[in-house]
């Protein structure tokens, strides 16, 4: 069954009418007709079932909602991952597939010393991120916010309990770096942050002022040294695993 | 400083001449000149740090290895993925690259009954094995096999102790179904073998021949439903992550 994306749904209504891009891929590319079933889902946990309306056009497709539910396959746990997005703008985009399908609630863009890019495509970056909802059946759409810079981020953590800055620094005695899964086992509440660098990793300002500053905890991704868009993976498989691991 | 591939590298000999195609990347490319420290590994454990001798040419790159290390950043456990190639390769690459970066000893792909990819390209695979470990410092180059039929595949998975199948099928009741990382944090041994199935999963046949037959465990890769090359990136992370939770 094929799931749209109707933000827009009302939580009454049995009656809805999807958007014109969800309109048109319904009747015009899968060419569904009246009486088949679709999924619909608002991006904030909805999931509806619903029918194909004899009234719909190529333009407007109405249907009528049959069965609601509400927070489905709603995660233990609540993942942002910052992240420098890559000079190699597929991998950056690459990551945001991965993550949404993987799990992750809300992705920035950070602007960072060592950045080599310094824009990004938001709307390109909300289609990927929406196509990978679709694709791995999801009720929840991440955030994707704009490329935001470094001091500005830090400056809107301290909402999470929970704060990690993954970087390569060898300086960094191990003792003083814990491990990102072990961290968020370990963690009563299950909201997590998580600062990811450029190719050239974060300046050591930026590390003091994540760490001092923010009261950022260094962790590692393991013994590999990943690239930027594989750490970030690695953090939503990471943080998956630690919530599972914690419930068992 | 740099990492050279050197599969012919002796145990024994302090001089060592790189490869043709090494010769090229650290003379031509690289411009490295005498004097200059270099890394080297036979892609087996050794890890070398090697100088740049002056009788180098830009065919033939001469070192002399002043340090040598051997079973470098060995992982606790060998993971062994069997993977059906996506119908698009860019993802089946994608997926190549992920797993060295992560961490995987073997990748075989399969050709199972829904596969929609018949052949795969194992030279250009094997590049992209080979840059990954380079770029994320391995001194081990996973095994990459030629592309192998599912049955064929199952003959040979007896020397596993832990064999497991990824896949999506939910007619599979929950029970007899294990989470791939509690599976693996559970193993005495480290030593697992997971079948990542196509876009169109497994046959219910070749499902039945990999239980049955062959004894492999049914296993979910998390809540999500992954795409097949991300299944193969959950693998290899899971096991990492298993490893080093049972190691706590």
């Amino acid at each position: 069954m094929h799931l749209f994306y109707t933000p827009d749904l009302s939580p009454q209504e049995s009656l809805h009418t999807l958007g014109a891009e969800e309109s048109r891929h319904a009747a015009g590319v899968l060419r569904l007709r009246a009486g088949e079933r679709v999924r619909l889902t608002d991006g904030r946990g909805a999931w509806c079932e619903a029918e194909i309306l004899p009234d719909s056009s190529a333009r407007e497709v109405r249907v009528r909602i049959v069965a609601r539910e509400a927070e489905h396959g709603r995660k233990p746990y609540r993942l942002h991952v910052a992240i420098a997005p890559t000079k190699n703008s597929d991998r950056y985009e690459w990551f945001l597939e991965k993550a949404t399908e993987i799990g992750v609630d809300r992705i920035t863009p950070l602007l960072c010393e060592h950045s080599e890019r310094k824009a990004v495509r938001r709307d390109r970056g909300e289609k990927i991120v929406l196509s990978a909802v679709k694709q791995s059946l999801k009720a929840y759409v991440p955030r994707l916010d704009e490329l935001t810079t470094f001091r500005d981020f830090l400056a809107d953590t301290y909402i999470y309990k929970y704060r990690f800055v993954a970087h390569c620094d060898e300086a960094t005695p191990l003792q003083e770096r814990v491990e990102l899964s072990g961290a968020m086992e370990a963690a009563d509440e299950k909201e997590f942050c998580v600062l990811i660098g450029p190719e050239g990793d974060f300046s050591p300002a930026e590390i003091a002022a994540a760490k001092e500053g923010a009261g950022f905890v260094p962790v590692s991704l393991g013994e590999s040294r990943l690239r930027t868009e594989t750490a970030g993976v690695m953090a939503a498989a990471m943080a998956q695993l630690a919530a599972r691991t914690a419930h068992r």
